[in-house]
């Protein structure tokens, strides 16, 4: 039954990169739909194919022809509906017999070919009134030609409408949808990748990443990169993930936690300002909707010529920098998540609202909370401490400054005054603590006198404390963590949700 | 005998942000000198300190306030010469006895500063003529207080004269320099990295990632951030570290080598154009001039509408950018460099040469290397090709495609013509392989075939090759070594010298 289709002329002519098998025979519509044979490159016509979001009104009666993944199929008899996609985007193609050479054969193979199949379609651009069940709303395809460039399996994990929808929908009387769980999505996160909240989510997390790096540029930062393996104990000494490393002398590696120890040398190495957008590590053995065991940090470290505000200033700005540009920059995104995650705009204000611990914890006691209970904010408080500032500053945005020393890392300078507090700070969003940083000890006699403290074996991060011996000028920075600032701005509410293949202590794959 | 300073009007006279401890004791210049007391965010004075490298005869006359790095300084009696150090700009700082309340006490002082120590310098730039050992040459800087901020210890373990010196220096008669092994410079790498050749080269490690994110996103790629903890092996199979995951039943997890897999599995999530640039490890226990356990991967995946020539096109754009941005906006760094490492201008040409496999064996075979040792052109003879390239069509970049499928990855697409060939390329730089890249099998059953061809368990890696089920569409990509590629272009001969904290089988630290 299968012609393969061996005329150069026709080739040409449809403009296929190689030959379809087809599965006509007696049909008018031979040459015109069929299962394209393995793109091993086997030639190359140079024509421009159409993204669907560029179609418009203008187009129309425009021969055009695109690559998609088919969303879904509706076969009416001589007329078949397709809805194809790209990334967020959505088209009505529609076929009818009879419309130029298309046949009856081909409308039913078209329409029979599975969900989530890439194909490519040639067609005429037609005008159509406000379509409701796609984005692209005032043109439709007609097609002329319909190819299966690759087959998607007959039967999926779920479907893409499934894992597309609001908890809303679930709601509606008399009606009964699926439920995708959670565990199956990441299980198959491929095919859960493919949603338009997930294409969403992720360009957004590409666009948190740039709009960091971009401001910092501006700001004279450079960027670095530091090993993840490192030898003896992370700054921390607990929750770090152990490597096998060769049979040599030199003991086993250990994955950073963050790159805190690297980045502080490059500020003793003179590099003035450094920022690291890299993975970091932690083997904390918990399930939580806020933490993986492998997330992108966004680092920064820099001299303070005077006082650790310069920090917490150019934090603060390159967070504002963040909002701003996804609310300016990736409106349709945004909209894109919310159809399925409802969220609250993100609000903030100018300046932006900073509390000292004492005081935080004075507006934490003031509704209601123990004091006895307020040695630390745990995240029942932090939320808590959330909702009292909104509702009080009318912002999601606060920073929370002079946190007590003892809850605090030991490479933390103690505040100048009163030896209990720290010159260090939180910041968070939604109640949600998002970054923490601090102006960090440059002077190697305090160092060591607070490693002591903390019972930190200075041995073990030798090269580290030897940095600060040639002359370190006095410093501070922060880390931030992507996934969860993309989470708490969208409200997803699993940070899983902004991580592409998240990793936590059950999970290694895919 | 020291004071400390507790009169505010002079602390903002000084505009110093914390008191100096004094040596003063009837000294003229008491309070214009002295230690400053650790600066643990005592004050802020808010005023701007200059940087050296925008001081110019504009300047004579202008009061300035410089925080800098003491590279040397000579004491001449009555007077002292400093050079300070931002970077890779230098400038001298000239303090004489007399020269306001300036006393031999304080000359003497600051002549007694240890080098390396950072310093704050208040004083006013004086025009001086074409100065040989600074690059600021047409100012000098007239000190009339100095303070310490940080001491560096007295004894380093190399000068940083030593560390910058060129190998040629070492070959002028009659002048014993101390050369400092590499060894010695990686193990206090922290100091190493303070010489303008590394600031230099870190400035430019930071350009090549930017050049390549930025002209990636102009041509609507997307950044990803893949995770580096894996189950099961490697696409490779072999070189991968271990790590200990909890004690779950997931097994043992591994340091992903590339982002291959997952990079593969965002194009199959629609995706579409996906770069990453992030750590890969590779547990290869070999010691080479270009091998490293850790290192930057660039990586990049795209769909392929017909031809894969698409791939190799748009890498090929990339790196030239790279190169063009390198050569139009880092001329200074290239120099500064080159001092220390002379090297000969990288060329490139339009358009890029580019051979098969085979037509690179025969420029080998004409050359005079023997056929029967060509089955592979190993790095020796890469050289050879890379030498025979440069005098034949004058380029440092060539491209050499279609490789026997033999030698490349079970996830290669076979070329349609000859099964013994694959749609795969690397691209070279002076000889050296730079990036890898092919088509990739998109097809489940046939990615089953090679992987079974290959002797690799298709279970190891069920979530990739389920990926391809759900339909892909065809696609291809390549991976670039950042610091390989810093290394070439810049000719530093060890890749070391281009990673900022360098890992290998014998070295994890600092």
């Amino acid at each position: 039954m299968a012609t393969l289709l061996r005329d150069s002329t026709v080739t040409s002519l449809t403009c296929i990169p190689h030959h379809p098998r087809g599965v006509w025979c007696n049909d008018s519509a031979e040459g015109l739909y069929g299962t394209l044979s393995l793109n091993q490159t086997q030639e190359q016509s140079r024509r421009e194919r159409n993204l669907i979001n560029d179609l418009s009104p203008l187009d129309v009666g425009r021969t055009v022809l695109v690559r998609a993944r088919l969303a879904s199929s509706r076969y009416q008899g001589k007329l078949a509906f397709l809805v194809v996609r790209q990334r967020i985007h959505t088209l009505q193609v529609c076929i009818a017999v009879g419309e130029g050479a298309t046949s009856k054969k081909m409308v039913q193979w078209v329409s029979e070919i599975p969900p989530e199949s890439v194909i490519l379609v040639e067609g005429t651009i037609r005008a159509v009134k406000n379509l409701k069940t796609v984005t692209v709303r005032e043109v439709e395809l007609v097609a002329g030609k319909v190819f299966l460039v690759a087959r998607a399996a007959v039967t999926l994990p779920f479907s893409l409408a499934d894992a597309s929808r609001a908890e809303s929908d679930y709601d509606q009387d008399n009606v009964q949808y699926n439920r995708v769980l959670f565990e199956t999505r990441l299980n198959n996160r491929v095919l859960d990748l493919r949603t338009t909240t997930n294409q969403a989510i992720f360009t957004m997390q590409s666009a948190v990443t740039h709009l960091f790096s971009g401001f910092l540029q501006r700001k004279n930062f450079m960027e670095i990169h530091s090993p993840k393996l490192q030898a003896g104990a992370s700054e921390s000494g607990s929750s770090v993930f152990k490597v096998n490393y060769f049979k040599h002398n030199l003991g086993d590696a250990f994955l950073a936690q963050s790159p805190q120890l690297a980045k502080q040398m490059c500020i003793a190495a003179d590099f003035e300002r450094v920022y690291e957008i890299g993975p970091v590590f932690r083997a904390e053995n918990s399930f939580t909707h806020r933490h993986l065991t492998e997330f992108m940090g966004l680092d920064l470290e820099m001299v303070i010529e005077e006082h650790y505000d310069e920090v917490i200033s150019l934090l603060d700005d390159t967070l504002k920098e963040v909002f701003r540009g996804l609310k300016e920059s990736y409106r349709a995104e945004i909209d894109t998540v919310g159809r399925q995650f409802p969220a609250e705009e993100f609000k903030w204000q100018e300046p932006t609202v900073r509390l000292t611990f004492k005081e935080a914890i004075e507006l934490l006691v003031a509704d209601g909370v123990d004091y006895s209970q307020l040695d630390d904010i745990d995240t029942t408080n932090e939320k808590r401490l959330g909702r009292i500032v909104r509702n009080k500053y009318e912002t999601d945005f606060f920073i929370i400054d002079k946190f007590p020393i003892h809850l605090r890392p030991f490479y933390t300078m103690p505040d100048p005054n009163d030896p209990a507090l720290s010159n260090s700070f939180d910041f968070f969003m939604r109640g949600e603590e998002i970054l923490s940083g601090a102006q960090r000890i440059h002077d190697p006699t305090l160092l060591v006198e607070q490693m002591e403290t903390k019972g930190i074996d200075v041995s073990s991060m030798q090269s580290y404390v030897d940095a600060f011996k040639l002359g370190c000028p006095p410093h501070g920075g922060g880390g931030i963590g992507l996934e969860r600032v993309l989470m708490i701005y969208l409200q997803l509410n699993d940070i899983r949700r902004a991580s592409l293949f998240p990793r936590d202590p059950k999970r290694l794959t895919p």
